[in-house]
């Protein structure tokens, strides 16, 4: 028997592979409709699940959307980081990377997922938490290296409002191109660099 | 008889009279409870109208609060801007007051409000490009008087992205005060003025 409030501790059995099947349902969804554009129910019949087996695990689509958000957030954190050999390099690959990402519908609408979240909301708080510090974790390693390499490095807060604030800041309002001078984004966060 | 389609026509009308009264309401449960911490009809019983007049005019809370943060918007760029002599002085002054914004469940909440918006629903995309119109065209003033006492200035989109964008951000994920180390933000956007 299974206790009821433990159910995430099987990751091999029937509600991991529910889990996966939903999460995959909502990316795709994302990619194909973009944010608004589909429902509980659309999500439930794309991963073959009862739509009541959706909001007993995750109570709204609002949550879905966040816990998937948060998930490829963490994922993001194993994958292979770009490794040009310069800080300067490494960012400006980053930089390009995010700006794709947020270019694309499934990007775009996991971060308006997280932005979306009530501030009063106390549990979700602590998953936007989860969310920008997989970002920044994935970050401070490409500072963290560059630090080994004797390169002078900004400081991770700096470095998030500098690079990743405008990315987000452009593609929320959309007066311009993602990636246009991703070059001077990153010189004005390297221009707040000092030798440790 | 009004026409069906034309009721915001008559601004001292009734139609006008409950706008007012549900906006005034809506500002009022935000500073209270913050967002989502209220719902449609808490809104209609402090403002003394039914709950059907607010979905038939607005036809969700979601809607509502947008229109409110827009509303909002404007009235700031009719407000007094901070006149100092100098620009970075008048930027001081108005991170100061936006942070000090930001950092009140009102603020927040009407962000969060534009923030959350669907990016399939071109109705309320078009609310969101004038609640950012509305500060930048704020802060344009701020730099065109700058320009005329011959002063160089940054471009209004890097001004946004470097001084904007960080409070935002800040604002959305709470790792740090809202206010902190304000004159390096206005320096950095200072760092990219150009005398024209």
């Amino acid at each position: 028997m299974t206790h009821p409030s433990a159910p995430r501790k099987r990751p091999g059995g029937r509600t991991a592979r529910t889990g996966q099947a939903v999460h995959e349902a909502v990316r795709a969804l994302l990619a194909e409709r973009g944010q608004g554009g589909f429902t509980g129910r659309d999500v439930a019949e794309r991963a073959g699940v009862h739509e009541a087996t959706i909001y007993r695990r995750w109570g709204s689509l609002d949550t879905l959307l966040l816990d998937v958000a948060v998930t490829v957030s963490k994922l993001n954190e194993d994958s292979p980081l770009p490794d040009t050999g310069t800080l300067r390099g490494d960012l400006l690959a980053w930089a390009g990377a995010m700006a794709a990402d947020l270019d694309r519908p499934e990007g775009l609408g996991l971060l308006r997922s997280v932005l979306a979240v009530r501030a009063s909301d106390a549990d979700r708080s602590g998953q936007v938490t989860d969310f920008v510090y997989a970002r920044a974790a994935l970050i401070q390693r490409v500072l963290d290296r560059a630090r080994e390499r004797g390169e002078p490095v900004p400081e991770l807060t700096t470095l998030l409002e500098r690079l990743v604030a405008p990315l987000y800041f452009r593609a929320i309002f959309t007066y311009r191109q993602l990636d246009e001078g991703l070059p001077e984004l990153v010189d004005n966060a390297l221009a707040a660099a000092v030798r440790e």
